[in-house]
């Protein structure tokens, strides 16, 4: 079928984007040249100056999830400067400082997003890997720029900045929105962070910023003078160590679990008050093995959580910036992209790489 | 050691009571005379008029959960009328209508006891079965009288019949409480039951008092015209038939799971709306297969919950009282206790025995 006059001439009007891309399984990233829609009535043009590295991604470009459409180019951790907006568009013009997270189109209209939980919509289109209202796959933030309607764009606030900001978009998002539903965003809460990584030392900075107790559990031990120094954690329990997971049963109201691996849920449920509160923010591969009786005794919940709505976006980035709360963050450049992923499959990183997309991303292909 | 003369004096006060006692793992029920503590100053003495057979009673005469302290007098869903109450006691005189649910004392000190969650306190001591203060092992209601500590009793309203109302002392607030701290009871909310048994059709009739949408989920398709009729739920979804099940997958908003038996949980996980809840009253035996993705694709909640604090008592009781809510009861002699254990054995009940202790316990044994 011939394309109508209108195709046409969007299409003529593309923007001509380079991409980090993945072509094969095996995940290696390499110059891409990518097309990008011309900016729509309520799309906001950003320049791409930074994209954190998730470990998504790293499951992405190597088809772990058994999903992945290549080439693939990933990154769902962006900030960078908009320069475009469609006519429609009232919050943002050329100029400001802005995110994009993990999605960049939702229904609009589903109960999901209009309670403001776009993340829970059935017509999620992801910011990578997803097929997008017009038929194309969606190329992520490893990339010189992107077209996203205004809904999914967030503010930076002045003070917040661009490269440790960025992961608060995946990584901030995912921790504080569990806290904000589970009641642990209140002074004097005794907040738990199991695993000390990506989300979880981001996890331990919020849960200082809304003036709770920080305690991390970790099965690292080499990581508690981070903990309490740089992160600024209450106490840290090596989860090996009998004695003091024993110290530790029933002292935490609630507890953000950032681990994937498949670890004995049960005797950590142990470790919260009653009424106390786990919350999955990892995906395990197989299924829990939960006690009845290590819920109901004391009324216990364990819940999942997955990332969190355009709203609470805003709003956590707003709050990050107003008590200091960033990522701890290691910037590559853009040729050095394979090597951070290799790094970060041995969880070799403290605390998240950020790609520096502005000044080392070159946007010519080869 | 010779009893002090106090103790003396105390013991020459004790009332002289007349339980229905279970003296073996048979857990034939015949009558017993037990001792109950004089009345203390912070105490309430109650004639008992109707107790209800849960089936909790059921596994503890039996010896079920291996912990039974034989003799046994079960019974913690009481009701009666105050005969006596201690210098100290303000909120109780004789006369009044109360009730006595699954607990007789706390410490009275601890954070869950100061936050109105008795029912969490280390040092419970429940209505029969657990040790007392004094160091003797307490008697439920399956008895003519008791002697409780007035925070533990709960004023029955007017209108409150004491026949239905006794079951909700523990069936009632044990699906109460979860309703509450899970946010489903708000008008609009969309309430599912699993179970239609004596905490499920309780939880039913509260779904409706909130002004939730009930619907009903049972393995028993001959429920659902009571279910619908009698009850007021606005669904009934038959758990075998696939296509019902498919036809409420992400409609409901929470669930109360009033099931013991070890059924698999991920697929019902599926009947919820993202956000959704379930909450487990009952306990299977063995541990629940809970895959991770099933919780965090959506962030659901899977809690327990363990009856409800004194003050949460009240307050649903009280709430019973405006909207009518009452357990739907069968109401037998003390004579026949033991044909209405073997029946609850068999779930031969819509859906609580009540013992008329009242106008049937005999107050001398042979």
């Amino acid at each position: 079928m011939a394309p109508t006059a209108a195709a046409a001439e969007a299409e003529k009007n593309q923007h001509a984007v380079v991409g980090l891309a993945a072509r094969y399984a095996s995940g290696h990233l390499s110059p891409l040249s990518i097309p990008r829609r011309s900016t729509g009535d309520d799309d906001v043009a950003i320049k791409i100056l930074y994209c954190g590295i998730c470990h998504s991604d790293l499951h992405s470009i190597k088809n772990e999830w058994n999903n992945t459409v290549y080439p693939i180019v990933p990154g769902h951790e962006i900030s960078g400067v908009v320069t475009e907006v469609g006519k429609n568009v009232t919050k943002f013009k050329a100029g400001d400082k802005v995110g994009v997270g993990c999605m960049v189109n939702s229904c609009q209209s589903c109960e999901s997003c209009n309670n403001g939980f776009e993340n829970h919509c059935p017509g999620i289109i992801l910011t990578y890997n997803s097929v997008d209202k017009d038929g194309t796959v969606t190329y992520g933030g490893y990339s010189s720029m992107v077209v996203v309607h205004e809904r999914f764009v967030v503010r930076f606030p002045e003070s917040m900045p661009l490269d440790r900001g960025a992961p608060l978009l995946c990584a901030g998002i995912t921790v504080y929105s569990p806290m904000k539903y589970h009641g642990l965003n209140v002074p004097g809460k005794h907040v738990g962070v199991l695993g000390l990584g990506g989300l979880g030392h981001v996890a331990v900075k919020f849960a200082k910023a809304f003036g709770a107790k920080g305690t991390v559990r970790s099965s690292a031990p080499g990581k508690e003078e981070e903990a309490l120094g740089r992160l600024g954690a209450d106490a840290f329990v090596v989860s090996k160590n009998a004695d003091e997971m024993r110290a530790a049963t029933g002292t935490i109201d609630g507890i953000i679990n950032t681990v994937s691996a498949n670890i004995p849920i049960a005797p950590l449920l142990g470790l919260l008050k009653p009424n106390g509160k786990m919350i999955l923010v990892g995906l395990p591969e197989k299924p829990m093995e939960i006690p009845p009786f290590a819920l109901v005794a004391t009324s216990k919940t364990l819940a999942g959580s997955c990332i969190g709505g355009m709203a609470d976006t805003q709003e956590m980035i707003d709050l990050a910036a107003k008590h200091g709360v960033a990522a701890d963050v290691e910037v590559v450049s853009a040729d050095d992209v394979n090597a951070a992923m290799e790094r970060l499959a041995r969880a070799d990183v403290r605390y998240r790489f950020v790609i520096d997309i502005g000044n080392t991303l070159k946007t010519t292909t080869v």
